[in-house]
């Protein structure tokens, strides 16, 4: 099992993203994350997909999505030859015991805090989703109040395009 | 028409994804953004939703989300109470012309470059959707050869929770 990231460009139409996950299901894909957002042309939107399987069930996934109507590319994007960033916020609790403990980890990691109130802070980082594991274990014994991740968006090193 | 922002915790099933979309399709819903990340506890994704509607399209959509099946919780997270962020990848042609405009511009909106290669320079930058929207307007003279936002992450300043 390995970690697959999956990039689409899809029409901006009511529908696409309900086939595109009702592919997921039907096959039965285990889908880690997925995000769908605006790209530089307002008539697509990029779909990113990290998915959990073997050399098969991404072969399966790529050909399923070229299938599907409105999705006009798909690619697998290799993990070498690309740089991936995910964002997430985290709410801690604010108490004199956990406060220099929070500001000292979220200045390491280049995190930052995005709101602050007497019970809670809330931070936001950007990194590899590796680093984001790491920081999530490191805030964890210290409270976390809610967390929310925004799934993995990754891009092609050289200028290579997702229509090629 | 307004932009509302709507969160929902989800069980990390099988399907549960299919059916949130298929809402989106069923009821026409003009949806912006989506994303789908994990939470502190693997059992559960949060996903975040960013609409286009009136007051009534809103109270439809997290009505009808909260009778979907293996959907925990469902809230509106309003503006004025939130902190929102988003991220955007863009990779931008390297010449010798743009290439200390994409390094001023990089600088004074706080975005990092994540990669450089000769023909391409690819920039990651994490803020509020309007200050994301603005920074992609000021590179797009400077030639953007790719784009990938993630879409809206939102969370609460107070101490609540999407479980209340």
């Amino acid at each position: 099992m390995e970690r697959f990231v999956i990039a689409a460009l899809v029409e901006n139409k009511y529908g696409v993203l309900t086939r595109v996950s009702g592919l997921f299901m039907r096959r039965g894909f285990n889908i880690d994350s997925l995000t769908v957002g605006e790209t530089e042309n307002p008539a697509f939107s990029r779909i990113t997909i990290t998915l959990c399987g073997d050399e098969y069930d991404k072969e399966q996934l790529i050909n399923q999505l070229k299938k599907l109507h409105n999705v006009k590319s798909v690619k697998h994007i290799e993990k070498n030859q690309s740089v991936e960033r995910e964002l997430v916020l985290i709410k801690i609790k604010n108490s004199t015991h956990n406060r220099s403990e929070i500001l000292a980890v979220t200045e390491i990691y280049r995190a930052k805090i995005i709101d602050y109130n007497l019970n809670t802070i809330c931070i936001a980082m950007t990194g590899k989703p590796s680093k984001i594991n790491a920081f999530i274990e490191i805030v964890r014994p210290l409270g976390i109040v809610e967390l929310c991740r925004t799934g993995v968006v990754a891009i092609e090193r050289n200028g290579n395009i997702l229509e090629d």
